[in-house]
């Protein structure tokens, strides 16, 4: 099979690999899309995502939807042909946050294109049965490709307490950033409140749920008053002021990539009660993510912004350059 | 002021009955909406709901809107003038249960229209100063008064634990069902579906925010799974079977009124781990009930389908043996 | 090996059979000592426990200790030779209840000495690696079996939210009633009520954590007011009493088996918004449960009163009804 | 009456002053016992408290007990006479705080010995009548008072999520820390663990329930692994080191008073999902503090290493600088 492989910073080159074959338990997916995500385009850069270093040929991409062609022992023949998302996750079934549901957290994880674990820009994947959700017809492949970062927004928005009525302010965006602005309001957010540098991405936040944005540059937070502040911009000014805005006993979460340590404003999480958290990937979203899109409380299709074939993936990872980009989606 | 008085049951008098005056704290609000509830016609005609005896001439009504005109002691006068949808209860607040978040459990509370407090079906109310809720011109007088009902949805839909993706069950197309699942629509449920045995009110229900409905006369609930069921019929048919179709971990929750007790199936209760609450009115809802409807995810004018003068109040009352009510609202 | 096996009702014969191999990612345990359960001693009375029916030769026994003496692929060969208490169930790890950490729920559980699942008593078992939990030197090997019916305790106290400073009612003082009240004390409840029919089990729930004692065939429950009621018992007689002395929005807990259906009172339920939920076995306490044996703050050695050899296995069964009989053991 | 008023800081005089009148819901307390707390100390030496700013005269004190002499109008006279543990704020019953049970949290709160509303170092002091909690007389005076900063523990523990079987770190072994120990070991948690740099200040840990203590100077942290990191010392190494023994999922509960912003390892708390938040004073904590000091599960008495007549007050406030104290009382 074809694998767009990452064999130093800057250099992808498609390779010729062995179809890998499902362990017990797992499917092997014929992979149709997978989008591109900040992380992968990180790791084709920098050769490194904070802790975790590129030391070998990698696979990049783990955003995938495809096709069951196959399944290993114990998985029933009935699966055969499900179109499905794939969420590329492999925990130790035995930890202990595993077995708590947290299996997001869990130590031994093994998750697509992180290293050493290889990802989904190839032509097959496996993946635990468990963990290959099916899609119906009517949810098309990119989508499908991108209830991963949805998933990343359902896990935030979760975490944040989001609800009817809820006053949210999200920092950032970018494509998170707006996937979170389309769940709040897919969550019954009445208040949501985007800030972002530029203009032009202020402007397309209106589009997938913000009922007001706000340049950090010019705009004062001052009077604003949110149940919950999601960080999706990594930015320490940003967190700083965004947390400045949260009601008493509210909720911030932080979900955004950003250095390894940051200031924060202790005085005012103890004289609030504020709750503050991160998002680590996600954990029993699927369902829900396929549920909200189904239903056309979240529109995927409509954040894909550029396509690539296998063999122009190198483009696909440097496409986040390019302005009005918010996700680029190879097709398999 | 003109008063519609319970006299005995089935007679309603209008009074002239002098204007209240504002305690400390409290403000005197001149109705303009009230909507008529199904505990109301159950006043009128039984002289009793339950346990609550009327046992003097009694003003019903207690979902209220109006206008600010006097405000008591301690309250400023910038209030004067707002246009305010009314929380009908007065709790002590030094009870256990108001100083921990639920003073709809103080069991000191003086609720509007429960024998011996009078309601709202007059033309001035008394209420305390932070239980008068302004509401935005954007918003009638009528979906003003029709907060109340709102709220118990919301206080339904928040311990159902209904968010982004859920899948729930409603027994029940009556005022309360319907109003039930538009705050489920709100709140993000993905498959709402909605049993009734009148084939009308059935139909209603999908223009309500259901994705499904079902005839329990003949449908068989067999194959269905839900998250979560919200009882708003008190049959204990409808409780019985809705209960038999939530999933391990899953939530019921009573809305409807109904016996003292119901046989329940407590061996599913624990195999499923199933838990089960009622609701009783409802506490901190006012704020989202407002920004729903503001935000227009809530459509509360589209359920007034009958106007009525103070003087018809008896009507208003028997308004709900009209094929196709669904609420009544008395203008004043 | 050997192992007493229920063979019909009423007859219990020590037969031989192969000692079980460890499949992948389990291990192999020579068993020290099983506590005896009242839900074995149904089955060997009446051949089925609710809807679970033995229509075969069937191992009792799910309250285990003992010894890894082989390990199955995947298991590293440190784990030989650990004491042991063994968790005993085998749950599908990639059901939706189990990937959501409730894997007591998982709709494919296979639990040991329920039907057609062997149980342990007997020389030898299997369990999944992480099932099997290591215990110290200092919990002798009864303690290690009575680590089971302590899961349902922590399981029953941690879905009643007794905390420190909680008012608990106990109906039932039983074993369950018993070890309930034991981690109630751990867990900080200060005031610990239990209602038993039986003055002498009344007495020895004193010993075991009650603050307070009541017989329900003479004292009046009607001044009482806790935050939860966790019954232990399954009358309905109980149930009823019980659930009238919970605060509003506190919690009731069913634990103790009991009908199919009961009658409950629903007004209440609605009336003061009270948390109705059952308890099925339990996920995530045994590593709660050794720490507290071995902090000494549950004391599960007093709790036996009975120490039988397995050839005795049948008199252990039946020593439910010797008077002062809270718990027998078989060692093994 | 008399008073002890900082006029400036560093100087406490003993003042004359009216007996002040209870307000309508009010009672009227003569003082007991006051304890002394680090915030008092620190507006005497300071003249503040991080934005809280002495600008007059003030009493100082929030840690109080005493016998209700008289009551407002609406209090019942049945509460002339009794002992009381004071709960020394006066919220805004009708804040959104207040109205969900936080409030603690109450924008418009009057706080004793809080700039500018005086405390109870004097004769007589009013209070809310529900914010007067009936103490049993097998409480000291001093136990009573001590219910304050017992409530700051109770308030972090909760906060924490301890419970049975919980394994906690504490930094910090002065007063909170180890009343934070106390709760800790009230509600069942088996490993608690507390960090001081000072040699008897680790041993009194022990004392209070610390089941090891750790030196941070020359210990290591690092095969620690807890549920809760609680920080009672302020000191930033204390809380980075503290939260990075923080298990998945678990909590972090900053206590201590620190500076305005702190630098903390967010990328820590978003690969583990840590939740991190802080204590301001606490809500509904009084009924289990009391029946925690009752049942002997927390021991407040031993605590007091100091204690002082009203006119020895300024001695009272140096006592924190004597080695081996832990708590000074001013009786009244």
């Amino acid at each position: 099979m074809r694998a767009a492989v990452l064999v130093e910073p800057g250099v992808i080159e498609i390779q010729d690999r062995p179809i890998p074959a499902p362990a017990g338990g797992e499917v092997l997916v014929q992979v149709s899309a997978v989008g591109v995500c900040g992380s992968d385009a990180h790791y084709y850069r920098h050769g490194r995502v904070g802790s975790f270093v590129v030391d070998g040929p990698l696979v990049l991409g783990h955003e995938a939807a495809g096709t069951i062609v196959a399944v290993g022992d114990g998985v029933p023949f009935s699966r055969l042909g499900q179109r499905v998302s794939v969420e590329p996750q492999k925990p130790d079934p035995d930890s202990a946050e595993t077995r708590s549901g947290r299996y997001n957290l869990c130590p031994h994880m093994r998750f697509y294109a992180t290293p050493p674990v290889d990802g989904a820009l190839c032509d097959y994947v496996t993946i635990g049965a468990a963990f290959a959700h099916p899609v119906p017809d009517t949810i098309t492949d990119e989508a499908a490709a991108l209830c991963e970062p949805l998933s990343v927004g359902i896990a935030a928005v979760r975490k944040a307490g989001v609800t009817g009525g809820s006053r949210v302010l999200i920092a950032g965006a970018g494509p998170i950033g707006i996937v979170v602005a389309q769940v709040a309001r897919a969550y019954g957010a009445t208040d949501i409140v985007v800030t972002d540098l530029d203009v032009s991405r202020r402007k397309r936040a209106r589009d997938f749920g913000a009922t007001a944005v706000v340049d950090p540059a010019t705009d004062d937070l001052a009077g604003l008053r949110v149940d919950a502040f999601i960080d999706a911009s990594g930015a320490p000014a940003a967190v700083m002021g965004g947390m400045s805005t949260v009601r008493p006993a509210g909720s911030v979460v932080l979900v955004g990539s950003g250095a390894e340590t940051m200031t924060l404003p202790t005085q005012l999480i103890q004289n609030r009660e504020l709750v503050v958290t991160g998002v680590f990937r996600y954990a029993n979203t699927w369902p829900s993510a396929i549920a909200l899109v189904e239903r056309g409380l979240v529109d995927l299709d409509a954040m894909v912004t550029g396509r690539f074939p296998l063999e122009k993936t190198a483009d696909a990872l440097d496409s986040d350059r390019i302005p009005g980009s918010v996700k680029a989606v190879v097709a398999i």
